[in-house]
């Protein structure tokens, strides 16, 4: 407030009449008042000051909206998060992360934002370093590689693929095929692909099962030429996983066009998916489905609860999706 | 400031070393200010004092998400309306329109929001009365029935739906359907659903087409319903306009599954959709796509001319997206 008032030239008590509005004062010292604290960023401290020892009720979840298109997925989070913070008495809102890395620092500085929610969190993310590192109050939807000093709640891909090559195998496959996308830079050591690639590996090579990776672009024309080389790169191949909604689609109604019977001639199940994605494939895929509201719910009640006060330990969670069954399994012939 | 003064038995001089941190004060004392001021609110009226003619540079995305999941499409206007709001130097945040509407007008009165985009918009759309009472900055993505007071972009749905006529009128049809969702309570008076339906009937009379409307669940298994019953129900249509994209998914199965061929025995255009949604389906449908990035750019442009004062006359823009042909068009057999 001393540098305002050296800086418009005028006495502390005026550039307190007009924050405060408090007495009347001439449009033109106003108008000198108000260029000082434009010029020294004081609205910022201000609010800063006023909101220090306060809190705004509103929580970010931190989207890399800029990087990222927003999924139908990212946005059942964001529902289930809404509900979860409605609940509690606070908003919610998705704020797309500053393309700035270094703007994260001062995200949470000006006081406007309680706590933030950090999603799409990669094994090494630079952007909890920074939220950290500003005091932000942090909760992840994801984790990184040692996320043990955070509080988290993740999808459990790893209890998904286990589930889902259990079901399999029940009904008597042995020959496993995961269908993903081709490796792209943005997706290096992005947590849930690296997760389920090594979980599929791992587990059918701890069984006896035999497993191979297909790769293709993240779309149906992918999933469609995988369809058709399938026979011939593959023939071995009785049950595949599918890891991509996109593709899953052309490669099923590519298969049909070529007269290979889902499930008679292959069983198909797609991983971390939804409702929509199995029913809108014919037949309707078994999938174990992405509890994406859910994790919404729990990344919330978690950072508030924390926010609050009331979480005591860390709170380190995996959650499961439910399997539904559809119409895609049946034994190997 | 004077009641806070009052209320915790301090001198006003006290209460404002308080609040600017700019003297040492006992902490016994800090507590019984920080009390009262608690009490009074006063961070409330401190942050909107501090703001009252000041920018937070942070405008609102409101989105009924409590009501309406998110759809794939609204992610895209949130990206778009991020993109713009960025480059601009202003930070868009998607906020979920508060459950009781009566909080809407309160909504801004803090001051941490600049100005409002409001989505979702109905013919009768009681959320604009109360923002303008309110008097917050106001753009609307879509349009009531009567919007001439207001600034707003929306889809040209009538200039999407005579193009898509054109198209299949062009190559002969003359026996039109609209496969849209069933009636729902919540869709009455929402806006994109009443132009398509009025816009459809109205082109097709004015040119002496044929026009029946089928109705179904806005789902793939509703969609293949209608592809069921469709040579049975209204064998003489040979052009179908889908709006829903779900509906469109297994309707398009369904009839491959039947042996009707799409385009030769049926043409079909998706209405208001998106590439992804033309590339799921065997064949790739004709679309006319949704703008949607570009409508939440536009909208954060015109709100932020708006506030910054750069924006004259009121803005009323109505935005047509690309058709892609797809491969689901032909001369009627």
């Amino acid at each position: 407030m001393r540098d305002v008032a050296r800086l418009a030239g005028v006495s502390v008590a005026t550039v307190s009449f007009v924050v405060n509005d408090s007495k009347p004062v001439s449009p033109a010292t106003r108008l000198r008042v108000e260029s000082a604290m434009v010029e020294l960023d004081f609205r910022r401290n201000a609010v800063a000051r006023a909101l220090a020892s306060r809190r705004t009720r509103i929580i970010a979840l931190l989207f890399p909206v800029l990087q990222h298109r927003l999924s139908d997925n990212a946005a059942r989070f964001f529902t289930g998060a809404a509900e979860a913070a409605a609940e509690l008495g606070y908003t919610v809102v998705l704020w797309p992360e500053p393309s700035d890395p270094d703007a994260l620092r001062e995200f949470t500085s000006d006081g406007l934002i309680d706590g933030v929610i950090l999603m799409e969190v990669r094994l090494d993310d630079h952007r909890v370093d920074r939220l950290l590192a500003a005091g932000t109050p942090l909760t992840l939807i994801g984790r990184t590689r040692d996320p043990s000093g955070l509080d988290y709640v993740d999808v459990d891909f790893e209890g998904m693929v286990e589930l889902s090559i259990d079901r399999l195998q029940a009904l008597g496959h042995r020959e496993f095929a995961l269908l993903e996308e081709v490796e792209r830079a943005d997706l290096d050591g992005y947590g849930p692909v690296v997760r389920v690639q090594e979980t599929f590996h791992a587990v059918c090579a701890a069984r006896g099962l035999r497993a191979r990776t297909l790769q293709c672009t993240p779309d149906p024309a992918g999933g469609r030429e995988i369809a058709a080389t399938l026979q011939e790169e593959a023939p071995e191949v009785t049950a595949v996983l599918v890891l991509n909604d996109r593709a899953a689609l052309g490669f099923v109604s590519e298969l049909g066009r070529r007269g290979v019977s889902v499930p008679d001639d292959l069983s198909v199940v797609l991983v971390a998916s939804t409702r929509e994605v199995s029913e809108a494939a014919d037949p309707a895929l078994a999938v174990t489905l992405l509890p994406a509201a859910q994790l919404g719910r729990m990344g919330v009640e978690t950072l508030i609860g924390r926010l609050d006060g009331t979480l005591g330990e860390l709170r380190h969670e995996l959650v499961m999706g439910a399997f539904l069954e559809g119409a895609s399994l049946a034994p190997p012939r």
